[in-house]
């Protein structure tokens, strides 16, 4: 019969509807890509040359080859917030609301048009974890900017149509409640044992293997024991940090090179999966508490979530996490 | 610049990117049907004559004409939680886990195969109704069974595949902690201002005006003031009421004709897109508290949730609420 797994860290069930018979294969991309993709497209505005298409340009991150930028970080152009306003509370009848402010930025991974993560060198899969940090430092300096989120959206089903490799930044100037969840079930936790939680499932999943995907002296990759999707990765940093800004910059190429290695076993084993990853991390104010940690989390778009998922908030996972761990380290 | 409103009862956040520049219309689905859909296909297990296809039949209840039914409750054939076992936990090193205890079943809601509820009379979707309440009031008399989700996934993008109108029942063992956080919520309402937030927003509502889409003595059907996507729709009864399984049988027939109403006026305003609704209530042990509120909640499928509300929690609406009831109260 089936099982059902809690998140430790978040008390969140999910069910395991392994008894749908689905194999890891069957998770695989059938569509082949019907246009071949090009380094240079010239509708592109990340594209080198469309400068024209962009509203600004904030950082430029040189490269090797003189004259190439390697990244950039630009205004979004159709941005969920902007800087202007403040972060207090107004009130309309009986409802609470805000301005909408916060920032949106893109940072564009590479000036070649169709260059995934996966096949970038370590090096410059390096400089885009580095971009990421130094606006995370940055941003995080203002007093107004409670909460970083650094995101990645890969394909139609994960919500982007832009094919330029690129990551998002949104700052925003409240603590979602979302992660206020989070963070009060870590403190329970951090209460009833004096350890952090996620520090606790680090040790087990080094102890038990059974899930582990990849490992350094930095960091474990792992798909969690109550995974809400096929193929749900963290990337985790083996040393207790409440804040993706306490990274070290040893520890930084570290991250790069497991998050190519991670990506490009997607890639090959499901064909191009579409995904999302995000940095969670804690918010500004929480930056050194003990009972918070920071991860990079993968979700490749491989399940719906339906009525169900929005009624209770339960993901049904039709994939152990064990049979994905083996299948993502399984050689071909 | 954008706006960011709070969701009362659960204390969510929701961005309203509405610099975006998006209208009602713009929702609209582009989409023909390429096939023409048939009263019958002899593929569709739901349809009169293919009862092999199923795994066996729970309820049938009458139709009007003779020899022929107008709904039935079967078991899911890929059910995500099945009967045997129970909801002791386990654990697993430091892990807590269940059996995969619960029940999964489909309502079909008429014999024709391609039959929508916006075309059906309000005789035929209060027989729905009916069998929702049927199998609610039953299925709540076990002890063991902690939560049950009503819901309906309608198309592809909202998670099915299959045509033939049907609901689906899934109950579980436990109760999932993102109904634990909105009992919460609604409880500190309740001890802050000794009343029931949802009464608080219902009276709010009426008077307002300003969200509202239909109103009969059982029921206000409105677009809530922080809705998570386009079109979201909540259908609360006016009279507290903190389970579906007390829903009165003169309230029954309002709810169907406001349920049908609704759902034809999307059908018509936005050209059949795909949506889930889903029944919020009450945990089993808790049907009479004073703090809780039942609704069914209609959320379109128009917009993708990707990497920043994975991490956040926070949905992006392109759409104002108001925008949306004028756009739904509007004759063409």
């Amino acid at each position: 019969m089936n099982e059902i797994r809690q998140n430790k860290a978040t008390k969140q069930w999910v069910i395991y509807a392994t008894a749908r018979g689905k194999r890891p294969h069957d998770f695989r991309r059938q569509k082949d890509e019907s246009e071949p993709l090009s380094v240079f497209d010239q509708g592109c505005p990340f594209c080198p040359g469309n400068e024209g298409m962009l509203p600004s340009i904030l950082i430029e991150v040189p490269g090797k080859k003189p004259n190439l930028w390697q990244a950039r970080v630009v205004p979004n152009k159709f941005p969920a917030l902007t800087p202007e306003g403040d972060t207090s509370r107004f009130t309309k009848g009986i409802y609470v609301g805000m301005q909408g402010y916060g920032k949106h930025e893109v940072i564009i991974e590479t000036p070649f048009h169709n260059q995934q993560i996966a096949q970038m060198s370590p090096e410059e899969v390096e400089i885009i974890i580095e971009t990421y940090h130094r606006r995370y430092v940055d941003l995080m300096k203002e007093h107004k900017n409670m909460m970083i989120i650094i995101f990645r959206n890969h394909g139609l089903q994960a919500g982007t149509s832009l094919v330029h490799p690129h990551s998002q930044i949104i700052v925003t100037g409240m603590v979602p409640n979302h992660i206020r969840w989070r963070e009060e079930e870590s403190q329970r936790y951090f209460d009833e044992w004096g350890r952090c939680v996620y520090c606790d499932i680090l040790d087990f999943e080094i102890r038990d293997r059974k899930r582990v995907v990849l490992e350094d002296s930095s960091f474990l990759v792992f798909v969690p024991y109550a995974a809400e999707g096929p193929f749900e990765i963290w990337i985790m940093p083996k040393n207790h940090q409440a804040s993706f800004g306490q990274i070290s910059d040893e520890s930084k190429s570290d991250l790069a090179f497991g998050l190519r290695e991670i990506l490009a076993r997607l890639h090959k084993k499901l064909n191009n999966p579409d995904y999302n990853y995000v940095i969670n991390t804690s918010p500004q104010y929480k930056a050194d508490e003990p009972q918070l940690h920071w991860y990079l989390q993968i979700r490749p778009r491989l399940t719906t979530q339906a009525g169900f998922e929005i009624g209770s908030g339960i993901s049904i996972n039709p994939s152990l996490p064990e049979t994905d761990a083996d299948f993502l380290n399984k050689e071909e």
